[in-house]
């Protein structure tokens, strides 16, 4: 198969690829560690009903730590939804290694999201504050078009390999998988707190790969 | 086809239904007016971003006319969320009296569901501010659930007069219909306000359909 286009997820910079240097290091955990403790406290309360003191107790730090490395909470969560899309090319490399066809592949990219979703603090707290985003006084990024641009592209390798339905297109098949996969995740969140996205979305998921799918 | 159970959507109040006392019906009006004006400010700036003083300019109204139909910004949501879910045992009723099967019942119904989410303040304004939930201090109705119990109810009734693939269970295909459809106009609210949920949902609600209804 075609390489998918490493165009589809920006690069973006991700924390645990930061510099060797020791002094470089221990600033880089002590990031992640203020990070995951906003990410918590996002994905159960919301950006609002979070403070930064409420992160600095969360992770046992002064507030003045953690404002030493996020200036403002909007930086906190500008950080998180980075490091949020920042999961999805390392999950497309790794996906991209089994060297599965077009279809398996895009079929195990959004199996893998969903574990994320359900498992990932990081993950979870870049979705909700993207929900939240009218909220937030941040650019955020526009969520949704670097999904759809690597399904799409996946999709088109997989029409051109003969593993598309005839009728069915790239560009809307690879919106309605995305819409769906949001849509899953969402309804988990707010029915069972995410406990069963996994599960959902092997649900949902089946049923559009089989409309999808050449026979 | 058997009836819809009548439980799946609980019975709301709609404003349009309230007495025939003129007095009562000019104050009905009123309430209307003052509904669709918060609709409207809600959907395109959201609860938080919106005051009883914005409703009351944008229906030009004095604050205290406003205050005194709904005497917090929190009674305001809870009306649109009421009258956003009042808009569907009416649009249930509409579809059963085409007399359709159960499959089309359920396809008609995401159908015109859709369009009111393209063109319905009040169901735009409803589903922004369940999104928005966690910032809102009053208790709205848990979403999802309602849809779900009715297209389960629908494709028990497929189920039964054999237009289910084989291997598909009603209630699967109710959360996988209802996840979906939510995502889809989501997606469609970030990307474009909207303006083609009907189009997005037509793609989506396609391929699922392919893969549910029995050849």
């Amino acid at each position: 198969m075609p390489e998918p286009q490493p165009t589809a997820f920006a690069s973006r910079p991700s924390l645990a690829r930061r510099g060797a240097d020791p002094k470089q290091e221990r600033s880089a955990r002590t990031r992640l560690r203020v990070l995951v403790g906003a990410a918590e406290l996002f994905t159960e309360r919301g950006f609002r009903q979070t403070s930064v003191k409420d992160v600095a107790d969360r992770v046992e730090m002064t507030k003045g730590a953690v404002y030493f490395h996020y200036p403002t909470k909007e930086a906190l969560a500008v950080a998180i939804v980075e490091e949020h899309y920042a999961r999805w090319p390392k999950l497309l490399g790794d996906v991209t290694d089994e060297r599965l066809g077009p279809m398996d592949t895009v079929a195990r990219m959004l199996e893998r999201a969903a574990e994320a979703f359900q498992d990932d603090v990081i993950v979870q707290a870049g979705a909700r504050l993207q929900i939240e985003r009218p909220h937030i006084d941040a650019e955020l990024p526009t969520p949704y078009v670097d999904w759809i641009a690597l399904l799409e592209s996946l999709l088109t390798s997989a029409l051109e390999a003969g593993e598309l339905r005839p009728d069915v297109t790239p560009d809307k098949a690879a919106r309605a998988l995305v819409s769906a996969f949001f849509g899953s995740q969402h309804v988990s969140d707010v029915l069972s707190r995410r406990a069963d996205v996994v599960s959902r979305w092997q649900e949902l998921g089946t049923l559009l790969f089989r409309a999808i799918r050449a026979e």
